[in-house]
């Protein structure tokens, strides 16, 4: 527990500098010592490198183990790099192997290899039979030190092997049962275990209906699973049934977070990053955003055509070219506000595919409603700007249309992204800017045409 | 737990549907029974309006309050609808209380206040209480049925306690200790309550340094405390110490959902929508829209006066306006991948307002990069539409210069932003289009004029 909760750790860490340079090492250490390992993680990452770096090696073993398990990837890199393997191993060997596979997963391989080398054999193994799996996978996530009780012990027998189990290994509030062949048979929850009578067995207390997940699992479909019917942890088990450990709450909520910035960088236009955004080189930036910057390039040259389409409108009456950015930015936006909204309804559960025809009524009411709004405005700024009356009013039905048709689309195209299993933030927000572009600009020009008359 | 894990629910409600045709009432409520209620919330929301009802009145009252909990905004409000107000009280009392004063903050108030009204005065009472807190603080979301311990009990003592408490009250990994005042004293993992000897006192096993929230805590704040520690409940206090309740993980993980909901919605360009979207009335959906997308249409019109200001040069060289969409838009689209990284990294806290400059920098070196590909594709593709060469070469120059503009500005904003204390969100995917788009013209008319020499 942490005694800097809800303290700003700037003032901390600016405390720890000062000691720093006066050599005082042994405030430091009595500073830090009851902190929580991820604040502790938090103020190292306030220091500069040599402060972090010196500051990392002040702590005990346990503690500084705790604090590499918190930092972000950039910071474990740096650290790992600096520390020797023994020592790293050590600290590896002091954590819950989940997490241990976890930070040899972000440093080079080869450096990994030789630390697993230097760890426990048994760590070693379960290590290494960890980082077998394939990443974003339930075999990645789990911890493989569960309790494993027997459907004929009782409640007394239950309570001494409690007592000798080590404290590495998961206890929360449901304990697994499993039969001879380590296969799941039951789960009791830890309350009845404390509220029942000694003599009574597991057999006639645990729940036998139970769900778990596949070791093979994507990370995301354990996350929906647990979100879903509101577990703390879920048993991750093999083909035949058995056993392997379970995946724990902390862990659901860092797939949940991955899962949402993927999303929002998927909205945003670009391919999800794997890791962490400034330890991620700039090479590999560069290669998830410039694919969809492409599409979307070729894709707005149609805009160039269509302009080249109406090349005599455009030198007869140059004024309609000044509403050109203005008309399909607003499509754009409008777009973008429907889309964003639909595709997180869309990920939650809240609306599906066969709702696209409500979605689509519901944008339309709205769309029009906008439009009419961004209508009088446009049409009023048209005629400030000295537009003659045809040209503002082709400016302002143009701006109704187009808001409408951007509504349209952005409510049909993410749940038909859905239905086809693709994910539905890929209709990001620079795509409806690129789609609505184009065709805005026909709706513009044959407004023009038709108010006009050019 | 859910037999119907990974099953899909659609082939479930198509039977449930046929049963309801045949009358087979039996055979409906024994094919539900043992469903998860978050499995037959869904299999509710598949079917339609009176069918709905129809298998809702046939469940048992346990159950049916489990899968009112479940069902989202909208068909809570149908099927409260439907019900008498006793039914309702009935149901509500068989839910903890904080999801029961959930559903009633649902409903119209009036309605709400009718229920409560016929519930158990004590229930009443309690659920009065929650609802006396606002929205979206601590007070409106804790279970205030917790376990209270005493320092002075044995391990004997609490075991005795623990089983005369009832079925609702909240018994997780970790129970709490609190003095005579009801002030929290320390907390006790359900794990050492097991393991140790019957005879030790609570006194000497808790861990006293707690992590708590004020009642009057914004939920993102619990939320962030929570998520940060790994917890899988936190405590609620009032100002004085005095234990209130407790928040859990389930809780944790729908305000996460919540909070991302609001960031994807503002970085589409709108404010955040209060509730489920379907649930929401148009007009509520326009207002939250309609302020961004006239701030956006005003700050537009900028890009027609710039072009105005070009008129003559656009009037000498038509071509000019063909490339305009093309450019502005590629500049909003890199812009927004841009911020749409960096807005996530600052919502996870991976990087803070003192990144600023790397942050510049790593999008700087990744713009050089966008920006030479698409001034290549660019230029190839004007000289395709048989642009003279000066013109190609403008076209390629201002690309690089614009996708190069768009990431220094992309990431920039959002930290200032957090730096304000404003949700970087804001700087949404329109803002960044919007900003991009008269910047960029100004630089191609530059370019155009240096280059072509108009």
């Amino acid at each position: 527990m942490a005694p800097f909760i809800n303290l700003a750790l700037e003032p901390i860490a600016e405390k720890v500098r000062h000691l720093l340079e006066a050599g005082d090492q042994e405030s430091i250490r009595s500073l830090l010592l009851d902190g929580h390992a991820s604040d502790i993680a938090d103020i190292l990452e306030l220091l500069k490198e040599d402060e972090r770096l010196a500051v990392f090696n002040l702590l005990p073993l346990n503690k500084a183990a705790d604090v590499l398990d918190e930092v972000n990837t950039e910071t474990t890199i740096e650290l790992v790099d600096a520390v020797p393997d023994s020592a790293i191993a050590d600290m590896l060997e002091s954590l819950p192997m989940d997490d241990a596979a976890e930070i040899l997963a972000e440093i080079p391989e080869k450096r990994a290899d030789e630390i697993i080398d230097l760890m426990q054999p048994e760590d070693a193994a379960e290590v290494e039979n960890l980082l077998s799996y394939p990443e974003r996978t339930a075999g990645r996530l789990m911890n493989t030190k569960v309790v494993r009780l027997k459907a004929e012990w009782t409640i007394q027998q239950t309570l001494e092997f409690l007592r000798t189990i080590d404290s590495e290994t998961e206890t929360l509030a449901y304990l697994y049962v499993v039969n001879g062949n380590d296969h799941l048979a039951g789960v009791v929850p830890m309350r009845k275990i404390v509220t029942q009578s000694p003599s009574i067995r597991l057999a006639d207390i645990m729940e036998t209906s139970i769900v778990s997940v596949p070791v093979s699992a994507d990370q995301e479909e354990v996350a929906r699973v647990v979100t879903q019917y509101d577990f703390i942890a879920i048993p991750v088990v093999n083909e035949t049934g058995r056993l392997l450990g379970i995946i724990t709450h902390d862990d659901i909520v860092d797939i949940l977070r991955d899962e949402f910035t993927e999303d929002i960088q998927r909205f945003g236009g670009t391919e999800p990053l794997e890791g962490e955004y400034l330890a991620t080189p700039v090479n590999n930036v560069f290669r998830k955003r410039v694919g969809w910057l492409l599409v979307l390039f070729v894709t707005e040259m149609l805009t160039g055509t269509v302009m080249r389409h109406y090349e005599n409108e455009l030198q007869a009456v140059v004024a309609l070219s000044f509403f050109v950015p203005l008309l399909i930015g607003t499509g754009g936006n409008s777009g973008s506000q429907a889309t964003s909204t639909i595709i997180r309804a869309l990920a939650i559960g809240e609306v599906q595919f066969k709702d696209a025809v409500r979605l689509l009524w519901h944008e339309m009411r709205i769309g029009i409603l906008l439009g009419l709004v961004m209508g009088v405005v446009g049409f009023g700024r048209a005629l400030l700007w000295g537009s003659p009356i045809p040209l503002a009013f082709t400016v302002a039905f143009a701006l109704l249309a187009i808001v409408l048709w951007a509504n349209t689309i952005g409510s049909l195209l993410p749940p038909l992204a859905a239905k086809l299993n693709i994910d539905p933030a890929v209709i990001s927000g620079p795509v409806m800017s690129t789609l609505v572009d184009a065709t805005g600009l026909i709706i513009y020009f044959t407004l023009a045409h038709l108010i006009i008359g050019i």
